[in-house]
């Protein structure tokens, strides 16, 4: 009664690294996931090893194919021998929806309505259940409200924002708020070291270099891996985020505890080096009843990458998400929604 | 709809100041409380302040009490005017319960089952809504847990805990978790300076002595105030704690976070100074899912007091059991399991 099955669109980093990570958690049961040109679907829980192998290239030796990165031919999921190809995974993945608690949305840097648009196609098909996506633009947040009554009424639990930053930061926000009555200030400051697992993430680094104040997401998407790799070669390997337009903002408010405006978020990327360029910590400075004003601090250990701060976090929610739905409640939520009110 | 209304029992220092933060909160309304010899109840919201000063006795001129400490006559909650005396405070909340969405169960310091007795009431007179106790003791949650299909059946959401710590500490365990598949170790660390305080949480100093290896709580609670002042001179005022019987070991282990041998308490207390003698701070050492051992941290500011982190956390934690108690989830709850899962 308490298992989940889940899906992925999407098997890039976040997504092949979600299936690998549920593998350590109990009760969740990944049945399902797609890229553009694949889609594996087995209701009784996929065999992650075997997929993680196809799309990552390093097939193994049962596994009946041979070049499997996601260009060229028998690319990525279609390689693995759960998997059929497809040209409509989304759909493939929807037709299947019925016996599917949660469906992770693991598809970075596309358009702003990329995410509500998937969504609106699960509404269509008359799927009823939690959807979770890892965006990270504050705008979307508001695309996601639009369709709030539509999800109630198609019984539908929406987390946005379910990653590292957006996600698991906010929630630490939320959190770290509970000594104050007024919070004046959230300051979100990331690091990622990324250099052996740059390829896994390219994905992430593009929409990264969507943040930076010369560029938005409509360049990120059209530039070519070259172009990217000059931004890259421009800051010698090390970019640093200022005043980013991450969610964080939006989701705080939206769950009462600041203004948008009072949040900040930023962070180091450096490609050069595994070790992190800087201490990814949450700062939330307010008031408390008693009329003191302190910093409530929490840091993640250098030692935690990226990809372990975004795919627990998303596991994380999606669970509280499936609990929730069951219960009935629909919407869409904030991962600080998910935590203790304001 | 989404107005919470809530009762307090007990008015010492926890109880009174849940009522001072509950003032900062949208949509929370307190309309009961009671101390041993007093009742007051106005289900339009009470005046916060005139009960405030009567249990503080710090009487206002209308009050038309003078003597107003917890003892002596026309002590505590029975000098407001808002309230009754009573010998039976407990049982005329429960007369009210109707119409209360959650009960904060603010009385430390009593025997084991003395907060499952409470509930017992609760339970026999019919409540169906939250009840959500701030309690330190590991073995009290079993007790909890037996009632866990009588809650059920009644529709009573309990959040055991939900206190500093347990509470806020154990809940920002719980999420630093995250980074993790799985978490080695623990470490909760405390500091409160309690030297203007100290009048006012008489009550929980006591419940601390408690859990030096040479009391228990049969001791602490029949020892007289000056055989406490005797303990805290013994100390120099300086109190440390190490391997406290806490129940955030309990509670992270049925949110399933970790075995509740892994966890570790300790803490000192000053209360010879306001400042903090030491930084309250939460580590939790866990492995990642690709193989890193790390360590993340949760400070909260010696600026914030232990009054803070206690009622704000209590608020949180009984406003999202009243979210749950509405969508049908009953039974027994840790701070934990109001968090994205593990």
């Amino acid at each position: 009664m308490n298992d989940v099955t889940f899906a992925v669109l999407g098997t890039g980093g976040i997504g092949r690294r979600t299936l690998e990570v549920s593998k350590h958690k109990d009760g969740l049961t990944p049945v399902a996931a797609c890229d553009r040109h694949g889609v594996a679907v087995d209701h009784d829980g996929l065999d992650v090893d075997e997929l993680l192998s196809a799309t990552e290239g390093n097939i193994a030796s049962d596994g009946g194919a041979s070049a499997v990165k996601e260009t060229g031919e028998m690319k990525g999921v279609a390689a693995s021998t759960q998997a059929v190809s497809t040209d409509t995974p989304i759909d493939d993945i929807i037709a299947e929806s019925d016996d599917i608690d949660a469906v992770l949305i693991a598809l970075p840097n596309f358009e702003h309505d990329f995410i509500p648009r998937v969504a609106d196609r699960f509404v269509d098909a008359g799927y009823s259940g939690v959807l979770v996506d890892v965006l990270k633009r504050s705008r979307v947040i508001g695309m996601l409200d639009e369709r709030t009554e539509t999800f109630e009424e198609s019984g539908i639990t929406f987390v946005c924002g379910a990653g590292a930053t957006p996600g698991f930061l906010t929630g630490a926000a939320a959190l770290a708020a509970q000594s104050f009555v007024e919070v004046d200030e959230v300051e979100i400051w990331w690091g990622v070291g990324l250099k052996s697992g740059y390829e896994d993430n390219r994905g992430t680094v593009r929409e990264d270099i969507a943040h930076l104040p010369e560029y938005d997401i409509n360049d990120a998407r059209e530039m070519s891996d070259e172009e990217i790799a000059e931004v890259i070669d421009e800051h010698d390997g090390v970019i640093e985020f200022n005043d980013m337009e991450h969610a964080d903002d939006v989701l705080l408010e939206r769950a009462g505890i600041c203004d948008a405006e009072d949040v900040t978020v930023g962070g180091i990327l450096d490609v050069t080096s595994d070790e992190k360029p800087t201490t990814t910590t949450v700062r939330v400075t307010g008031t408390t009843f008693d009329g003191e004003r302190g910093t409530n601090t929490f840091q993640l250990d250098d030692n935690t990458s990226m990809e372990a701060n975004v795919n627990g976090p998303a596991l994380g929610y999606l669970k509280s998400a499936v609990r929730r739905n069951r219960a009935g409640e629909y919407g869409v939520f904030g991962p600080a929604e998910l935590l203790p009110q304001f």
